[in-house]
């Protein structure tokens, strides 16, 4: 078993990781960002255990990250919307998006833009009070190494394989 | 033992993952950030077992996120240093602090600042061409919240308690 917690840490990052540090956890928001919010969605675009997502969806809803939403009366269907606090995480996933496009991708599969203009977006270090964007004014788009085996937006099969 | 690597994901939040995702990893590379760069300090700052430790640092330097660094000829003593690949992480580093302080901490135990005018500094979206700030032009520094059990700069212990 791996020895859980982070205890005696007083500081923000570590009580984040106890949060979205399980494996799997960033990669499930990362997918609810891109528009897949069902179960099956996620499931098919993770390849994880049926158990391994439910375990790992139950705790981010407790943790009032995700939200459960009713989509089906019959049969009763859910799917998982991002709280604003969930989608508050897009910063830091924009940020190890952006680590990994830099330094372990040769190009970037996904690009982030605003919506409104189209104008590309990074994540970076500003003096406060400078004029930011928020997580919910931008999208993510393939990107030039975009590829079947990404996550797509909307559970979207390939384009080329 | 836990499932290894985010195979067939294209995609450079999972890469990131694979590089600074297991347990402790982003922990050792914000306290390296903060200041301790030795063996000793990382452990008495993290109370993890040596051999996870060594673990940790050997698969950083591996990838290049750390490097070793002669401090001590007699007896020979190395110390950890953060790359310009490493520096590079305090953006996603901020953006998950960032986060803590907001949701899970009741006040900031941390804080970032520019180092040249003490100018609080945030992690944010904004867009390409936006003026930044480089992440070795930033500091962090106690918070209204720091206590003695936060990592501290230099490993100075608590001054209150």
């Amino acid at each position: 078993m791996l020895n859980r917690g982070y205890d005696g840490q007083n500081c923000s990052i570590a009580r984040t990781l106890e949060v979205v540090g399980e494996r799997w956890t960033l990669l499930i928001i990362r997918d609810v960002l891109l528009g897949l919010r069902r179960f099956d969605q996620l499931q098919e675009s993770l390849g994880i255990a049926r158990n391994v997502l439910t375990d790992r969806l139950n705790r981010l809803v407790d943790e009032g990250v995700l939200e459960r939403v009713l989509y089906s009366e019959r049969p009763e269907r859910y799917e998982y919307q991002l709280t604003k606090k969930g989608l508050d995480l897009n910063i830091a996933l924009t940020a190890l998006r952006q680590w990994g496009d830099e330094y372990l991708s040769e190009k970037p599969p996904r690009l982030l833009r605003r919506k409104v203009d189209k104008m590309p977006i990074v994540a970076a270090l500003v003096p406060k009070g400078t004029k930011t964007v928020r997580a919910d004014e931008v999208e993510a788009v393939d990107g030039p190494a975009a590829t079947g085996s990404a996550p797509r937006r909307r559970s979207v099969r390939s384009k080329k394989q």
